[in-house]
């Protein structure tokens, strides 16, 4: 069975010889972090991946979490890999020191994410969404709320979710119904239900507390009137003592996947006792919780990524193992079999699902830098990676969420009627990934995003930005011989974005908004190949300037590498070229004019 | 829940619209039938799937074999079900009436498969996979074969198999190890082990007949040198009684779906005594069974083409229900909520499945009638349906396979978390059909076949008629003002077909097996998409055709038929140009120049 989930080489290359993550050092912020200290805790990543989480992942997955009437009761690992998290600092690694974090790097800890999916993305999210809930409390929580509810979260003792779906507002949360009604004691009186909420209940911790959307009484309909607030499982009566809040678990999903992490239905205030505490100011809860969304949906990259990468591995030790078949032009039957990675066809598989995985990697890892860069630069650099992080994150988001099936379908496909079984990993990542293009944001949702908004906001600016650093690659690639055919093809695929933009946003500017958006998914994807293609030409730059000075081992290495940007380039990227054909047409406004009736049968 | 799994109307404009399945009634083989007798084995079809197979599809995923040491318990459902197979005639369906069968046209069976698969899979393969074990027995058998084990099999109750597949014999048969030493009682004692065997043994039927390959003692190595045997779990003895024959059930697999179904592990001669009976010639078995796999591979085709249907009604019946968000440009949020089915980005993932598998279901239909015109035609029209079939094979069996996998996924995106939980039937569906791109061939192989086998053989003369018939389908097409431009785009995919294809058969001319073949995975998609662009086209033919004299509720359908066409033609289509991109470069022998070790870490 596979050992190996990820490799180590490969994240080290990507932090930093692609993305030179030691520049983040200058900074004053990162001022106690070295070299030395972002390997330890790679390796700390690494052993808790590789002695806790991964010997548990089929585990987990073959006995899913049960609701037991009143929780969900979830696998024994989980309660002490919370406190390992908490103790490890996991989950205070971002914040301020002031807030008493280890002002971390994102671009490391979206390193560690990657690791940690990679070796159980299920057990993962229970402390990564604990996270996520501290921050929003952090940066626009009360004293008292921080106090209370956040300490006993970065310590792994509580559960903090994100609790905005509901019944009838999945991707639609202007439709979000749950009422808040302000009492005179401070407090709001929580009412309605959310569903689908990760980790929304269990037993692996002693309480659970919601960064849950709710509309005030009287407020705006729509999203404008939504408010977040911190709504407790159990909260902290006046003596100190933790009470029920009044917040049921009505149950949780069966799902074809992702089974080691529990997704609760939740009902609040059946007793009329459910109180909510207000953060932040009325009315701006979905502001405050699209702050914290760009780093919450690169996590999904890192996590789809992640699974894909433990398939790949598993593929792998199967390829070189497996005797079948002969070299092609081998015609003796008496000849040895020979290992399938030596068939092309293999190889193929191999490059394939590395180009998916090192290309998003390759992308999480520069997001997470420009995460960085947007908290510690200034002026005008600050508002370029912002503004760059905006344009990339549906990217990011998406395209290891979708690639994420197909990679982790040629693992099985590797391994044939062995890949098929359960008694070998693969499928159940390809299980495991199918989540992640729904969760966060469906890719839909994404598309919308990427089209609707970040392309044409601030009158393209950030698209502009991103283009010239594009450029910058592109023509740094120029100038290196055996590159510049490929900074050749990416310019080319420049162009071709640059052509079907124009063509889309034209559709918009006749006010043809249905029309300009019914394509978005395809615009997604094709923007979604040209961006990895780019990071494959970064990738492939600094491998050609490793090899320089390079091991033989690394060498095997850093050629391997060269290769796959090359596969990218030939067999990926092409895709462009169907989409743009798609794309050039969008005017036609095939699938707006259909007709529900035209499903009839 | 969702109660439809096929439009009956679909298929019914496939067989007699698109494919003028009546026409096969000219022939004095298919005397007996008639439309209304074709319409009837439709309906009895739709009864046996409705009322029987498609309410425990669930239930057979959550419930699945489990191996009890000796057998294979099954769902109790299996017992009754071969029995109403057999009694029905759907075993002994499409053999001859001398053989005590019902001529039923392929084509007609085929489709009745697809209901079957698209009602339960799983249930399905029973009887589908025993028919083609007795078809090899009526087709090479002793008569002392066929009544002693052909008879119980096409009564339902006994089960067939196929037995090919060795723990190191998958895709490499000539590496088949199992064996078979002649004695002087006419029999040989078989020797070895087969694994990956669908319905292998199982505990639904009072005995299970392997059509086994093996190698009698002697034999030359390879393909060359194997066998095909009757060898039964329980043989009959001199007194006509059943005894045991020394096939032992070492174990059954758990899989990712397709879970109502037992795969098994065998282990013959542990006792040295186990019996099999040659089938045939010896060392003609491989022939012997391949004169058999188009005819399986079909099946395949309509197995995923069945799976894939089922999903799709699921997502239409909820994205008909499921009311979530607005028109795009309504920006009231107090307005309601509207289908789903309304916003243009479901109607494109809707509109993308029925592409792919109605798409499939015309050319499974169109393979099923050449199978059928292999029969009853005579001379060069035979011939050229034989060679067209031959040609086909390989991308009926892989395009609804491999799209199989990607409609699925659509159909649960469209549900969005829902479909990802069990509580909604999409996710066993996308489980179920990642099996095809796996049994009776791999995608690999299957592309292999093509280009290696099918475009050069008797000088491309395959290729040549297949060629012929899709430009008298252009031609038919450019005639129809509305379906001119699509004739057009079929032809110039035509061309690009032809000079992808001289492109690779040159390297080929120069020796370069191993460069000429690497990418034939991509040359095999091409071509699917091709074939299915041409399908679609005769689809919209047909639409235009019956859209003169059409019912109000009619037009719906062939409206929407004619939508879904150009929906493939501007979405699918374009594919093939990044596909041409690639297999224009295939000189460059990219994943042959690659080594295991650049796949280090």
């Amino acid at each position: 069975m596979a050992q190996k989930f990820y490799s180590e080489q490969n994240l080290k290359f990507t932090l930093y010889d692609v993305h030179g993550i030691e520049s983040l050092l200058e900074y004053d912020y990162f001022r106690d972090y070295s070299r030395e200290s972002f390997d330890m805790i790679l390796d700390t990543a690494k052993k808790i991946a590789t002695d806790f989480m991964f010997p548990i992942t089929s585990e987990m997955d073959k006995n899913p979490p049960e609701y037991t009437g009143d929780t969900i009761k979830v696998h024994a690992a989980v309660r002490p890999f919370m406190k390992t998290s908490g103790d490890g600092g996991w989950i205070n690694a971002l914040f301020p020191y002031e807030e008493g974090g280890q002002q971390m790097p994102v671009s490391i800890y979206n390193a560690c994410q990657f690791i940690f999916a990679a070796a159980n993305y299920s057990i993962s999210v229970y402390p990564s969404l604990t996270h996520g809930a501290v921050d929003l409390i952090y940066s626009y929580g009360s004293e008292e709320i921080k106090e209370k509810y956040a300490t006993n979260m970065v310590a792994g003792k509580w559960q903090g979710t994100m609790a905005l779906t509901e019944p009838e507002a999945g991707s639609s949360l202007s439709d979000v119904k749950t009422t808040a009604v302000p009492t005179e004691h401070g407090y709001y009186l929580i009412n309605g239900q959310k569903t689908f909420i990760s980790a929304g209940d269990h037993d692996g911790v002693d309480n659970i507390v919601h960064l849950m959307l709710a509309r005030i009484k009287g407020a705006p309909a729509g999203v404008k009137g939504l408010s977040l607030f911190v709504v407790p499982k159990m909260r902290i009566n006046d003596k100190g003592k933790l009470e029920f809040n009044d917040v049921s678990c009505a149950g949780c999903y069966h799902k074809m996947g992702y089974r080691g992490a529990p997704i609760a239905q939740l009902a609040m205030g059946e007793n009329d006792d459910c109180r909510g505490y207000l953060v932040g100011e009325a009315n701006r809860g979905l502001a405050y919780m699209f702050q914290m969304m760009n780093g919450a949906r690169i996590h999904v990259g890192a996590g789809a990524a992640g699974i894909s990468s433990a398939a790949y591995h598993a593929a792998l030790e199967y390829c070189r193992e497996r005797l079948q078949g002969r070299r092609i032009t081998e015609k003796d039957p008496t000849k040895p079999q020979i290992p399938i990675i030596e068939h092309a066809d293999v190889k193929r598989m191999l490059a394939a699902q590395r180009g998916i995985i090192e290309g998003s990697l390759s992308l999480i890892v520069y997001a997470g830098k420009l995460l960085d860069l947007t908290l510690v630069a200034q002026g005008e650099e600050k508002e370029r990676c912002e503004l760059l992080l905006d344009f990339l994150t549906p990217i990011v988001k998406s395209y290891p969420s979708e690639m994420g099936l197909f990679s982790t379908s040629l693992a099985i496909q590797c391994l044939g009627g062995y890949g098929y079984s359960d008694e070998f990993p693969v499928e159940q990542y390809m299980r495991d990934v199918r989540i992640h293009p729904i969760h966060e944001g469906t890719t839909g949702i994404q598309a919308m995003d990427l089209l609707g908004r970040k392309v044409v906001m601030k009158s393209g600016r950030a698209m502009s930005i991103y283009l010239e650093e594009v450029g910058k690659t592109v023509g740094a690639a120029k100038g290196i011989a055996e590159l510049a055919p490929y900074a050749d093809k990416l310019k080319r695929a420049l162009d071709l974005l640059g052509e079907v933009t124009a063509s889309l946003v034209g559709i918009a500017m006749k006010g043809e908004t249905d029309r300009f958006l019914a394509d978005a998914t395809l615009y997604l994807e094709l923007s979604e190949i040209i961006c990895v293609a780019w990071q494959w030409l970064a990738q492939g730059i600094a491998a050609g300037t490793a090899l320089g000075a390079a091991s033989e081992s690394d060498r095997d290495f850093l050629e391997g590498k060269i290769y796959v940007m090359r596969y990218f380039f030939e067999y990926d990227l092409p895709r462009i070229e169907g989409l743009r054909a798609r794309l050039m047409n969008a005017a036609d406004g095939l699938t707006v004019s259909m007709r529900p009736e035209h499903f009839t049968d």
